[in-house]
């Protein structure tokens, strides 16, 4: 069996399932004609097949063009072992490269065999990489854990209770988190799912979340996507190639300390209810004094196209974009890669609908804080809206090399 | 302004949001000519973007290609006036015929006003039509309002109890739904959100369910899609193409009445949830013998390939394929077109997800009834699965023309 090396490998089993045997071969050629590419940007959006590569200096999943869906998973540890859950980390490190190549979770012979239950649940066979990309984060809460107190970043602090929260706790926190993003939502759904049934027993998912966004499909390349309020959303956000931008807002420097999150980075996950039913009622004027910008074009206040800049003045004092501008706050900037979701009805025949904001940054007290406490004072939009969930997390660095593992630094001291 | 005809109409305003003004001219010219097209099938699956005609025989969304997403919404009635009611739905219809061709719901000049709530929720400005069916069914509820008793279909029965059926009455029922189904879930989202916007104050929405499937732009269209026991699903579905199959077993015939129906089809719609720890857990010999069809190939038992002709023997006595198949069930034969589904985690650390079953079918007592009679007595997978909801719907023909409206033929008596 040859391997084309030109096209994405297709997902499919290493294994002749129904008893053809062993065909590891060819596999494990696709895998290494993957793994070997490097650099985040090496995959254009709209290439949804394709595969991106998992090993680097950063993890993927942070600059990488946005993938159209999100399946994010919060866990909480369930052993005190640690040499079990240094284990678990390894373990997952090797399923998530497998993963992303398009391939399936296990290579062993034990997979096929009859007796025992397959090494991975078969839903995304088939199925090309479709750009997934596994990125691990570690909350606050982890660090309580394993004699990590010590290692536990500045950088990291419990976000403050904002005016006007109203957090769900089993929609909050975790000690870990695993962000699947793809282009395909069952290719999501299936890496979640793998790798909570490799960690049965070790960690259980706390909450998770579903989440789709731009559709490269259906969406033109050049296009924002827009959030479920109808405004475009990320005109002016961090870009994945602006390396200068992400070494100053988004990667943990040398010099940031600690050693082990040099290349890492902080997430903030907020899930913020939209009141889809009050804001349709809402005038188109109103809907556009509160964002600062014009629906159609995505134009701000006073100018003529989508990308001119802001002048923030024309704006009323409580508009959206005017509090959230880095002009606003200190030059505070962050990588925002949140989705919309819609979770169904609430009960009261309203959708539960609204945004999932991610957002990645150098130091989470100079990035998501500041602009969020301007924000929950005086946002125009808060009547809108509502944070029903809340969770921040250290984004180690990226797995380097097939020895290389989740959490290595943090849990060796080495960087 | 001119349209490019050659391209399927880009979804967009067709006002000058922000305060240009008019322009309806070019997007009624680009509505016509959607809408002048006619058959479910003109648009083959995988060409993501384009729209699918709303008129014609029958609602598409039945035997049209499967597309990519799902946003399935049941709707309570809350206005006891039939005029209101028969509005709503011409309303309803007129907002139908206008998305799915790639349109915003309002053409008026209202929409841009600064005074006024726009037309249109707009989050699905800019996305092309996406293929986007939407198709109404009306529940048995229903037909005890309005004067409407004497029009109930005789093969719109109230499903019996079934053994092992844990439903949920939040998640069943409802005196209407709408099922929309497009490649891309924002614009499946979008539609029923101004649905349910449009219906305000007499209709609600009681329960909603988003789904996802096989994925036009990863997936190798010759590929049966897989469910998330990893098995592919499908296999031997009556294809919308086979015009003979789709007269003997979904439309209603004109012989069959009501006349109102006739071009018709019923939809049973039940929630699937699936025990995919345990599934998990379990062998692939188990796996395998649950089916009666292997895993990886999708092979029926003792046979090589996914669409050789079943040998129901060889099966157990208990295989779900087995017991599920028509000679098992005097020839009972069903449109499946289920979604999965994963709506995050169940509060016991285990993921909700399951499949979302749609079935269309000429009869339920001859189609969906004896088929779940005879696999919830006796199925191997019911150890794995649970039904937790439930409704069934008459499907009535599709909208002939511009003039014509969702229920016409209920609500006036004419077919």
């Amino acid at each position: 069996m040859a391997e084309d090396n030109t096209r994405p490998p297709s997902r499919r089993s290493l294994l002749g399932w129904g008893g053809a045997g062993l065909a590891l071969g060819a596999a494990a050629a696709g895998g290494a004609v993957a793994m070997t590419r490097s650099g985040d940007e090496a995959v254009p959006a709209g290439d949804a097949g394709a595969a991106v590569p998992f090993h680097g200096a950063h993890q993927a999943g942070i600059a990488t063009a946005v993938q159209d869906r999100l399946h994010f998973a919060a866990f909480d540890v369930r052993t005190d072992d640690r040499e079990e859950f240094v284990q678990l980390l390894k373990d997952w490190t090797r399923a998530a490269a497998r993963m992303t190549a398009g391939h399936t979770v296990g290579e062993g012979a034990h997979g096929g065999l009859a007796e025992a239950p397959p090494d991975d649940t078969g839903e995304a066979l088939g199925l090309k990489p479709s750009r997934l990309t596994l990125t691990i984060g570690f909350g606050p809460s982890l660090f309580e854990r394993f004699d990590l107190s010590g290692r536990r970043p500045k950088a990291l602090v419990d976000l403050p209770k904002f005016p006007g929260d109203n957090l769900d706790k089993a929609r909050s926190g975790g000690d870990l988190c695993v962000q699947a993003c793809a282009d395909d939502p069952q290719v999501a759904v299936h890496a979640i799912r793998n790798l909570a049934r490799i960690g049965f027993g070790k960690v259980a998912v706390r909450w998770s979340q579903l989440g789709f966004g731009k559709t490269s499909s259906t969406t033109p390349d050049a296009q924002t996507p827009r959030n479920l309020f109808g405004f475009k959303d990320g005109t002016r956000n961090v870009s994945g190639q602006d390396t200068s931008a992400l070494a100053q807002h988004v990667w943990v420097g040398e010099k940031d300390g600690p050693d082990w999150m040099a290349g890492g980075s902080y997430l903030v996950a907020r899930r913020i209810r939209m009141n889809i039913e009050t804001w349709d009622r809402t005038s188109l004027g109103e809907q556009e004094d509160v964002f600062g910008r014009d629906k159609g074009e995505g134009a701000p206040v006073g100018k003529a196209k989508e990308h001119d800049e802001p002048f923030l003045k024309a704006m009323k004092p409580d508009a959206h974009v005017r509090l959230a501008h880095p002009d606003a706050n200190d030059g505070a900037t962050l990588l925002r890669r949140g989705y919309s979701f819609t979770d169904g009805t609430d009960g009261l025949g309203r959708l539960d609908a609204g945004l999932f904001f991610l957002a990645y940054q150098r130091d989470v007290r100079t990035g998501f804080i500041p602009v969020q406490r301007n924000l929950a004072r005086s946002d125009a939009l808060n009547e809108y809206i509502q944070h029903v969930g809340s969770a921040v997390f250290a984004v180690p660095p990226g797995v380097r090399d097939k020895d290389d593992w989740w959490g290595r630094g943090l849990f060796t001291g080495e960087a």
